[in-house]
This record gives C-alpha cells, structure tokens and sequence, in this order.
C-alpha cells in the first residue's frame, strides 16, 4: 500500500498525475457498486483468495448481478455459498458456467483447474453432519487443498477415529465438524500436530440448543491448537484449513 | 406401606387399637421435627441408603443437631457433605465419632466399617476436578462401595484413558467427572458397558461458564447409557453409583 | 481386548500369523465403513447391547444400508430411532422385518422375543409426554426389560402417584419423563429405593424454554439417586434403565 | 380520585378555592421530596398498606431520613427490607422505636400492635430457605395476617408435608419458599384451594443458576392458583399474601 | 381428608367395613384413570374449582373422553383449553353441549349460568395481547367472576391508562397482560390496591425473546402486590384472579 | 397541560364552565376508543409526531379501523408498520389514498409531500440487511427528513465504508444496521461526531442467536454516542434519528 | 478529510512538501503512541468532543501518563470515568488541576468552565441508582449542558413522575436510568417529545440478573424515540444527551 | 505409530522380544503418572510442541512435581499458565531455572534460546486487555516465534490500526485479542491475508456478561480466516499462532 501511495505521489511531483487526478485514485473504489451491495474487487490481492458470495438473504438476482460484474473483471473460481436449488437453477440459466453442489448447498461459478496442494482433513462425529463437512470441503477445493473426508468418527466409538490416526497426523489442518456434544475437536486435538478448526453443527436436539453446546465443548477444549468457528459455518472451516495449508504447502515445492 | 396398614387396620378391628389411635399412628411423622429441619429418620427403609446432610446453608448447630436426633435413632455413617474446616471442627467437638475429608469437604459421623462391594471407578479429566471427584469417592465407600480413582485421564490425552481401559471393563459403574469441554463421559461411555454418570464440574473459565458447558457436553452424549447430575455434585454422582452398584453386585454372593 | 491381542501376539511367535497380518488384523476395523457412516459392529461384545441406529438426520437410503450391513453380519432387534413413517415405509419396503411404532416413532428390524427380565417402570408428568415415554418403554423393552406404564402422574395431583407408590417400590430402575417444572422426578426419587432416569420433555410454552425449565429443575433434585439424560432422550433414558435393570436382574437367576 | 377532585371544583365554583389554589392543590405532591428519595406518603391510601423502604442501595442516613419523614406525618409500621446488622444499628442509634430481626434481614420502626387475621402459610423447601421465609413471615404478621411456619417439607420426603395438609386447606394464602428444583409450589397447589405464592430462592449451586432453575420451575407449574414473585423475594411474598388474606379475611368479621 | 378417614375407621371399628375393604377404599383412586390420563374427579372438592383439561397435546380423542367420563359424573362448566377450530369440532360433534371461543382458544362443555361475584379486571398492553386475555377472561367469567376488559391501555400512553383508575380501584383483583416491555404491570400495581397478576406475552420481536423480556419486568416490578405466571398463560391468569376475587367476594353477601 | 388546566379552572371559577362538565372535560379520552384500540390522537402534539400503527398482531379490519378513526380526525402520514402484502392489499381496498412498500413492509396511508430537512445517513453492513434499512429509511423520509442510503459497507472491507467518509461526516444522525457481529455501529461511531443508532439485525445464523450477537456487540460499543434499538427495529431506528435531526436542523432555517 | 488531502497534493504539486514528506504527514499518526496506550488526539476535531479516558483496567500511572500528554497538547476538560478514590488521589498528586466526584467515580482534568447549554434531564427509578445517574448527570455538565436532575421517580409511583411531567416537556434529551423493571424509559418515552436515552442499571438482585432484565425492558420499550446504551453506561448516556442536546441548542442562539 | 508397531512385531517374531514383553510394551504408558496427574511427555512428539502446564486449580507442590518429572527426562521450555505471584515464588524457591511474568500470570522453567521465526502479530482492542495479550506473546516467543505488539488499536479509532496495516500485512498469523464488542478481529481479518486467532476477554461491564459479547461478535465475524479461541485465552490464541507461524515458516530457510 506504501509503496502504491509513494508512487502516486512521485507522480503527482512530476506532473504525470493531477492531484485531483491523484485524489480520485486514491479513493477510487476498489470494489463494484451495484446498489444493493459492494462486490470486493481486490480481496484477493489483500486476502490470497477470491471473493466468495455469502448467498443467505440475496435473491438470485442479486447474486447473479455481483458474479456477472465479477466475471467482466475476469475473476474465476467464484464461490456461491448457502443457496438452494432454486437459485442454482437461476444462476445456471444466466451464467454459462456453474456447477452447484446440493447436498453442502454452494456453488462455483467459472471454475478453474488447479494441482490441490498440501493435505486438510475434514472429519466429522456423525453421518448428520455431512452437508457442513461437504461445504467445508468444497471450498478447501475450490481453494486450491488436496482434501480427504472422514465422516462417521465420533468420539463413542473410538476406535474408527484411532484407525485413522495416521491420517490426522500427516494433515496441515484439519477441520472438526460435530454436533451434540462436540467431543470430537478435542480428541482429534490430542492425536495430530497442526491445527484443528473445529466447526459446531446444529445437529442435535433438546440441550444442543441449536449448536450451543458442541459450540461452548469446542471453545472449552483442553487440546492446545483448536480454535472455532460458528455453528454450521462449514464455509468458514474450510477457508481457514485452505489458508493455513497453502501457508505451510506453497513453500515446499 | 401396604401391609402396614392392613396390619394396623386388622388391629383395628380386633380392638387392640381404636381409630383415633390408629389415625395418629398412621399420621405420625416418620422424621424427627427440629423446627428448622425435618430430619427424615425412615429414608434407609425407604430408599436403602441412610440420611445425608446437606451441610450448606445450614449452621453448625443446626448440622450437629440433626446428627444428635438421628444418633439417638442409632443411625450410623451419617454422611454431611458440603461443610468447611470451621464446620467440621465445631461438630467434633459437639459429636465424639466424626472424620472430615478436607479435600471433599465432607465428613461421617459414627462410620460404621463394611466390606466393599463390587466396583465404582472414578474418573477425572483433570488434577484441578479432583476435589469433586473425591466427594464422589468417599460417598461411594461409605455407602458400601469398592472404589478405582483414575485421575487425570482427559480426552486431550487419549493413551491415558486408553491404558486403563481394563479398570473401566470390569466397573459396575463409573463416575465421569469433567470440567472445561465435559468429553470424558462420551469417550468412556464408548469405552465400557455398565451405566456412566457424569458429574460436570465448574473448573474452567470464560465460555465454561460455572460448568454450563461441561454440563450441556454431557447431556448430549451421543454415548447411550450415560446421565448426568448437577455441576460440582460428587455426591450424587457417587450416591448414584453406589446404588447401582449395590444393586449389580449383592445378588452375586 | 488384552487376552486377544496376547492371543494374537503368541500365533505372531509361533509364526502361525505373520507380523504383516497381525498388524492388519489389529488394524481391521471393528465397524463397516458405509462411506457416510462407519456402523459400530463390535458394540454388543463391548457394551453389552445391541447397535442403535439414531435416524434423523439420516437418509431412508443410509438408515437401510446400515440395517443390511448389520444383517449381513448376522445382528438382531436392530433399534431405529427417530424415525417418521414415509422413512419406516421405506425400510420397510426394503428389509423382510421391520416393526414400527409411530407414537414412539421408532422401529426395530429383526426382532427377537426373549424373556422380559426385572421391572423397570416408566412414569410421566401428562398426557402429552407419553410419546418420549414410549420411545422410552419400547426401547427397555427391546433390550429385554419387563416395563411398566404410569402415565399422567403429574405432582399436581399426587394421589394419582401416590396409588401407584407400590410399582415404585418394587422397581430396579424408574425413567420419570415430564416437561413444565419437571417436578415428578423428585418425587418419585423420595419414594423409591432404585436409581430414577429423569427424562426432561419438551412439552410446555412460554417459559419452558423448549423443555429447559424440566431440565434445570430435573438437575437440580434434591432427592438422591435421580440422574438426567437430554430433553425429549425417551431412548437415552429407556436405555439406561435397561442396563441398570438387566445388571441387577441377571444374577438373580 | 375522582370524589376528591369533584369536591375540589366543586369547591373552585363557590370561591372557597381559587382556581390557582386548587392547581396547586392539585399538583401538591403526595410524596416528601427528600431529594435523593421521594417517599411515597399516600400509598397506605392508595394501596392499604403503609409504605416500605426497600434498604440495598440506600444509605443509612438515606433510610433514617426517609423514617423521619414518614413518623414526621405519624405512620406506624414502617418496615424496612434488605439491610445489615450494621444499618440496623445505625437506624437504632437515629430512631426511638426499632426492632430488627438479623435472619429475615428486615426491621419495624413505629411498630403497632394488630389483631392477626385469618391465616397465612409459610413453607420451605429446605432449612436453607429460612432466611427468605422469615422475611415473608415478618413481613406478612407486620401487614397484620396470623401467620404459621412450614419449615423443610421439601419434596423428595413427601410425608413431611402430608402430614401437614391439614395446615395447607385451612390457609387463606401460602407462601412457598424453594430453591432448587423448586417443586414444593406445585405440589403444594395441587393439595390446596388458595392461592400459592412461589418465591424461588438463590440457595442450590451449579445448574441453580442463582435461583433460575426454581424460578423456571414455579413459572411452569401445572397447579393452578400458583404465581411467582421474584427470587429470595420473600417480602413480595408475604406482602402479597397478607393482601390476599386481608381481602378475603376483613369481610368474615 | 382426617374426618373421611376417621369416619371410615369408625365404620372399621364397628365391623360396617371389613378391614380389607377399608383399604380398598382408602386407595380407590379419586381419578378416572382412562390410560392415556387420569381425570382428576375430586379437585373440585380439593381446589374449589372444577377440572380444567389443558388441549395442547392431547389428541381430540382424548379431550372427548376426559370430557365424557366427567360427564358421567355429573361435572358442569368443563373448561378445554389450548384447542384449535379442528378440535373443537371434533368435540363439538361428539358432545351436545361445547362452545368454543377462537380467539381465546377455550371451549366449554356444560356450561352452568352462574351469577357473577365481585369484579376481575383483564387490562392489556396492546391489541395483539388480546387472544391472551381473552383466555383470562373467559376463564375467569366461566369461574363465576364478573370480568371487565381494559384493552390497549399500555405506558407509552398514560392517559389511556388513567382515565380508567377508577376501574382499577374498585377491582378485587387485575390481571395485567402484556409482552415487549411489560411494563403494564408495575403502573397498574402503584394505581390499585388489589392483587395484581401479571401476564408476561410472546408478543414483540428480537430481544423480547418469546416473552422473556416481559416476564423478567415483571419478576422485577417495584410495586407491590404484583406476583407473575407463565408467558403467555392467560387461563392461569384468569383462574389465580378468579380465586382470589371468590375469596374477597363470597363473604361479602 | 398546567395552563390548560388554569384555563378550565378558571372557566370553572366565572361559572363558564360547570364542574361537572370540567371533570368530563378533563377525564374526556385524548384517544379513540376502538374496544381493540385505544388509537393515541394527541401523540402529534406530545411527541411533535403523527401516530404509527404497528401492524403486527392485528387484523386488516382492525387496522383499517384505526386508520378511518385518525382520517376522520383530519391525520395525514399516517405511518402502518410490519404488514404483509395481503394486509396492505386490504387496507388499499378499503383506504383511497395507501402507498405500500414491500421490501420495508410499511405502507402509508394519506401521505403528504414535505421538503426533507437536514441530512440522515442509513449504513448497513450487508446486502441481507437491506429490509431493515428500508423501514428506517422510509420511516425517516415519511417523518420529514432527507437521507442517504449507505449499502453493504460491513467492516470486513473497511474502504468500502471510508471511501464514504464525507457524507457520515455531514449526517445529523447515522443509523447503523448489521446483523452478524454488529461492528458497523463502533466504527461509524469512531469516524463522525453526530448520534448513531445502532439497528441489530437478526440476519446470521448460529452463534448469532437471532441477532443476540449484533445486539450485544453494539450495547458494548466503545464509541461514544451510539445507542441501541431492539433487533430488527428500523421503524425505532429511523424514527430516532428523524427526531435527532428535526431537533438539530429545524432551527437552523 | 478530503480537503485536507487536496490541500496536502497540491503542496506536493506545487514543490512545497516533498513526496516522502506528504507520505510521512498523511501516515503521521494523530494519537500519542504511550506504549499501553494511543491516546486519540484529534478526536475532538473528528467528534465534537474531548477525549475520555475509561478508567477502568488502567492503572493509576497509565491514566496520569495519558493525561500529561494530553495536557502536553493543551487539552481541557479531560474526563476520567470508572476510578476509585485510591485513583483519583494518585492523579491528583501529580496533576495540579483535577477535581475528583466520589459518587459518580469520575473525574475531571484541567476542567473549563463554560456556560451551560439547553436542557438534558436525568431521572432515575430509584434511589439506588443515583450513582450511575451522577455519572451521566456530571458527563453531560462536562460537555456543556444544563442538567436537571429527578431522582427517585420510578413507575410504581406515578404521581411522583407526573407531577414533574413539565420538566420532561421543556427536555432536549432525557436521560432515564432504572433498574429492576426497567419501566421507566417507556413512561418517559410516552411523556415527552425529544430522545431518550435509557440506562438500565444492575441495581437490583435474583431475576434482575445485573441488569439484563432493565435492559431487555428499555429494548422493547413500546415508546418511539427510546434507545438503550449498556448497563450502568452513565457515561454513554450522558455523553450522548450533551451531543443531541448540542446539537438542538448550539443553533438556537 | 504403524511403523513403530510393525517394528515391534518383527522383533516379536524374529524371538527378539516375547509376546508378554511386546504386549507389555505396547501398554507401557508415554506419560508420568503422579497420581493427582498424568503428565504427558510425548506430546512434543505428538504435537510439535513441549508439554505446558496449566496452573489454575493445581497447588504449587502438585506444579512443581511435574515440573521436577519434566526435568528428569530432559524437557525444557515448560510452560506454566495461571499462576500467581505466590506460586511463582514457591516453583522458584524449589526449580533452579524458573521465570514469571506477572502481567501474563506464566513462567518458564528450564528456558532454552531459540532464534525466533516468522511473524506473528498480537493486537489488543484497548489497555485492559494487554494480561490477556502478554499471555499471548510470551506463549508465542517461548514456542521460538517473533512477536510484534500492537496494543491499543480499537475499532473506535481506526486510524490507529489503519497506521499499522503494514506490520499485519506481513503477519503469519494475528491473534486479535478484544473485550467489549470484540470488533477488532473482523476489521483485522479484512485487512491481511493469514489466519486471524481471535480472543475474547473478559474486559466490559454491563451486557458483555463476561465476554460473552465479545465472544458472539467474534464468532460471528464476517471476516474470512477469523476463528476463536475461550474468553481470555491468551495461551491458547498464542499456542495456535506460533504453530501456524512454525508451519509457514520453517520450511521457508
């Protein structure tokens, strides 16, 4: 950013730029306004990822407008999270190319190929939870990880978590995703040496209260090295265990 | 209850008691009234385990009197949970046969010494649950139990439970004593098949909130055969245990 | 465990099994891995109970396949919980013996008739929690538990409770279900010798809070010997007394 | 009200009050300004009964002043809740005619002999309750209502208070004091034909909560005639109930 | 209850009744026990009330068989509440005698005419509270208590409220129904002299937390004389009113 | 209101004016009384406002009730709050002159054109906030000011926000609406010096507990000069800050 | 902002400031950097306002060194909230101009006197609830505003509040501070016709849960212009009544 | 742990070990047990990171035990959180190599120099927070990462932050330590682009109920790669950090 700035202002010393012109630079937006919402343009340049549109809330219309002004800017690898069929349906019919996932309810739009790095683990304590598994591990996909599911782990059973132990430890991250009683972030916290991002699910019923008591068993881990995210937020998991693979997997090449 | 009052009721008839006795016997309390308390003196007919005193709130006079009227009755190992040191001492003084635990803040006046049965474990996740857990401990070997402390085995650390899976193979039933996360419960009730009870306790802070989320953790083990007292109550975990105990191992004999 | 692992390791010595072999069959996972559910197939030598299929959340199609990859290995009274009809209609249509009872909402596949053993009764507050009461009473039932029905004992009317004192008193293991203030369980845990499951309902408004208000009050009993299991958990509690029946039933023979 | 300001125009029509006079008169205040409190000085007109200072978070000074206002215009009876030995004493020191009662934490100044009226009951779970009981009792026999002490009839020893229902049918009004589970309200209301109010109290631990869990309980209860003051509110409890009793207890004579 | 049991004892002691059946007698449930429920037949006896069913739950086949085995003893003004236009017409088919108010969602079978005694004010916050208090209101009239209504007089407008003290003082006791802030309650018991019931409602959005904002106003009101019941329970508002306003009321003819 | 009172009394005082006819006059409602509503029809001359009507929980009928009353009276803008289609159809048969606004669900019947004054800025942190925004917005525009709409600007792209610094700086009020983790509120608060309301919003999911989050995030706004309205509150919102800009901008002409 | 910046390239256009410098001034922090603390030195440019240092979690040498560098700048009027006297003596030994309210736990450096402008009033529920009222009461005079103050005028006592009803009208900005029910805000809000800014208080106990009950009360408030700052945030509610009132007052002159 | 067991099973049947030696082996716990702890010693094996001792609720003999069972076999840099001043001193009395923080509550016993790695940046909403932060950083430093403090950079005043974006551009990883409204760690997740470790503190009054506030907030951030760590877990925050940062980093040499 510095530099950016300095350079303008060199600019500006020799004449090349106005200030006015200087000036509507600096606060030239860097991001699209369609009225209804502000497409961050330059997030991959200040995040190392690309945008990805939360679609709970949006109409499809909206959604389709923000990945349309996206594409004119050549973006590629869009992510739409948190859309049902419908709207799938409707983005499909105006966009060219998109592909919808149904069962962790997101799409891409323009997907682009690329060599999954690293290795992120997304587990999970029961068959219930699979939809915020899957959205945790499509996106890591979509940015770029090298993914492997295991679903079905919970900590009643421990054996089918400690057989695949090997597998925990030779993760980059990996993400815990568990309702109920949300046990499994701390388990899986004690077995492997990276970080775990645990994901609380809504799965449950009575005193799960919607997720608050996988959520307070996950904060409340004795396991150093887990940290958490909002109930359900499979999206979330999965960006942050991308992130922190690519971090510790680009530089082995 | 029955038989005892077709019995009264044939006395009845033969003249040997009239009504108004009759009314009177079977309205005399069965609990010794101190005004304060009503010292329930038929519980261990009732309920097969003698009374306890619950000593907070109470003051010591109030504690030893109630030890005095149930001492008259010839009660024997009466249990007072909940007391501090200062308690304690004043009841020695006052009661000629009377043991405190510090740690467990508990004590037994007249104990009575008894074979113990069977096979209770208890379980914590921690060194700071150990105050709770002995409260456990005591309540169960004074009511009769044979008892494993297995201290210190939380999930974070798998192999330390795993090592002493044995112990808990062979208990009739396990106390599963947990702060912070509260998973202990979930990955023994996986582990063995006799009844869990879980004891959250309030050791923790921020989001454990006094033991709220050890206390949700275990209400929603996805492990079947576990339950859960209140947060911090060794007492009832142990009393519990006891009592299942009792019932699984006096018909062995 | 150890007596099979030092079996094994003796067959590794005599070169009956070689180290490769031995190491995959320590390894061969005790469960059928589904790809979205690895079923616990060992929990009956390990728990001493059949494998309970918890079915929301889980497809007709996943709930099948977990019923004939149990089958295939030769299980029986396989339990399906929380099921809806249409879900029951399918199983049904897929698997030769399927029973399903819609108040309980809960189905067992290849039933087997065996002796009910002990008494185990299920008492509740209203008319309106009697479906987790069934949930409760089918699953002890299955599990082998002679049970008995109190329903609509609630302790606004104690004398409804009170002509039953003589079923209490003769039980091994009592589940009190009630939803509002949940106050039966106390109650019934002054009146009777056995351990009582408190199962807490979400049958109230208002401040019931979705069945909090039974579950606090349930927590916090000051009769001994009363444990909880999760609001609306008939199966958690029905279990439970199962196990602490048959533990205090077998060796009476 | 309405009389009074009929009068008061009436009065304005005839010249004996000035129109500005009776503005005045109008807004005179009924209360005395003392600037940091206005004592409330026709609410014994207005409510039947004399006012009562509510002591936590005032002053001794500030409670000595609002008594002298008060005996100042001849009330009688002031009672005074929520203070210390130390305010006490202090209020002694100022005031002529004081009399404290350390467990209910309450004081009388100016106190008048009554007849006491019909019958209140007051009731406790526990001997633990005591203190919040008595301030209801003091605060009940104050407002003038014979009053009878139930002490420790809690539910988990149901004889306790069965053999005290005779007691119960003869009341006017009963306070029910419980912390806890809090259950004594409801079973209390099911065995009588009066009102019953519940006063939860903050005495339990862990899932107590304070007094929620008795709070949520007594809101929830299936016994009609029962409402809920706030916790450890004993005097809003043997307020209410004197009111009650009053009503239904002045007309008999 | 003494004097029934030393009849019968009497009758015992002069041969009348043989012990056996004395028994007999003594346990022969004071319910109807139809399976699914067991109608309390003696609470009018017991409460000075008569039963009231509570709908919610209960299937329309069960409401129709408490209502006819009431009937069968000879009960009148049986009240059902929480029912919807269905089941009402399923009872209104199976029983000659059913009127069912919508907006209250009550019904009544065998309405008796009674005069009515002393006066109940219902007064609300707002329009939407009116469901509410109608099933105060028809509760309370169906009880014998002449009833007059005070809608939308909530404290963001005074005025509305203090043109019609005079109603509130001469009332035997007010039932203040109100959600959002509930502040209803507290106005109307520094204005009148009576009991005040409040009637915490669901109605409101976001932080009114389905009536958890009202109700907690009202726990905490600073006027005395205020006591509280469950959210949204108007009945149990109309029947505690009903009560207290017969007791005020009977002895006055 | 004293001088109205001076004047009647003096009216009373030359005999103008009878003291009956006075007391009438004086107790005479300053409001319709509907029976379901009591419509306030002074608030304009208290509050310096016209009346709203909160459409949620009543009928079309009832609404349409309220607006005749206020028409009759000669009201203009006439603000209807919370409404569906359906109901704003209705009244749209029934009222001749009813503008409806789906997005904000309001509508306003007898609207009348006003020069906006001042300037208020609605921010909201992301596109599914817009509803609220909009309630806020046409609140504000229909009470007389004018206002700048302030789109998806939420904190996760700060530039998007401080590339529109300048018009928060000239706002007289700013109301800020975010669901989520609330933070708009503390960071617009932190760049302008006029009062911000702060709007929180149930848009989230999980951890967001119905816009619990946003609520509290705001309430512990380290900026100074920002409030709170409840969740999901834009009317509350935008009524605010139209008051805080009448008042500061009205005097400026 | 903008202007500044213009300014600034412009000087860079014209040779006056160097590229590197402009980059240096537009970099150039404008806070003091303490170490523990960036003290906010424009922000009375940037808000209308001085500085205010919370006190609270600050020790008595970080508080004095952010009032020397304050002072180093010529600030005035520099206020200190939430500090115990042991604090404030430190300060005021070693500034040689600070004033130090015990009540209100604030105090003021280098104090300015300036003449007071239009009308805040802070009016409390209770007694109680004075120092919280003080707070904000010696915040508002700080910042330039002529306060009343109405203590001890809670809803159970109306005609304490309507006979003051005057004060309210004349109000640019009310302050209402109450705890327990929290009523206050709404009765207020129906009173007067400029914005008011609730304070819940913690005073209280049991249900009033520190202040949540007075807050989610002041929330709902049916009143129009009512917003809530956080619990006991005298501060924030006198803070923001000075800036609203500021803002009505300034242009009247 | 595959290769390691293969190992042993080829010694097993190479005669080189028996079958109860390897079965011993395989059982021989990898912890210490002191009986009130199992101290674990191959976590830096399991986990990458040196065993840490969490002090809260151990006595300081218990600490330095397993300080003095580290030490034998040869651990260094132990950790030991949550202490206070006096057991600081005990440790210090009984270790030959121990220093404390007092700030952060932590020491370190047996301190071994590393040079640091990577960057990881500590940032703190405001001055009360730095306990929690230095927690934090000296956690980081002592697992051998470079640490930069950014204290006192609340949302509030983003110019503080904004200034630093630099040194969070080139973070490895962030922890974003706030109280209050907890807004710091989205506004930071938008600015850089690697993993964000939120902490909550304790640090607030009123409606931040303990953190709470500031936990939701963060829970809920929009921002992408935010994930959260308990109330006041600077260790944890800190663990998490220097393992991202070790991952990212030491592959770069």
């Amino acid at each position: 950013m510095n530099n950016d700035m300095l350079a303008l202002l060199n600019k500006v010393k020799s004449g090349e730029v106005s200030p006015h012109q200087a000036l509507l630079s600096l606060k030239m937006e860097p991001f699209a306004d369609l009225g209804y919402a502000k497409a961050d343009l330059h997030r991959s340049l200040r995040q190392g990822a690309d945008e990805v549109i939360y679609g709970e809330g949006k109409t499809p219309e909206q959604i389709t407008g923000i990945i349309t002004a996206m594409r004119e800017r050549s973006f590629e690898n869009i992510l739409v999270t948190r859309i049902q069929q419908e709207t799938a349906d409707y983005i499909h019919g105006k966009t060219d190319d998109f592909i919808y996932h149904p069962i962790a309810r997101l799409g891409v739009a323009y997907s682009r190929s690329r060599d999954p790095l690293g290795s992120v683990v997304i587990a999970s304590g029961g068959t219930s939870d699979i939809p915020v598994c899957e959205e945790a591990a499509l996106t890591a996909e979509t940015l770029g990880s090298r993914v492997t599911r295991l679903y079905d782990v919970g900590v009643a059973g421990l054996h089918r978590l400690l057989s695949n132990s090997g597998v925990l430890m030779d993760a980059k991250a990996v993400v815990a995703v568990a309702g109920m009683e949300g046990a499994l972030a701390s388990v899986i916290g004690g077995l492997c040496d990276c970080p775990v991002i645990a994901v609380p699910t809504s799965v449950g019923y009575g005193a799960s209260f919607g997720g608050l008591s996988a959520l307070l068993c996950m904060l409340n881990s004795c396991a150093s090295g887990v940290s958490v995210v909002n109930i359900d937020n499979g999206f979330g998991g999965g960006y942050l265990a991308a992130m922190i693979n690519r971090q510790a997997s680009v530089t082995l090449g």
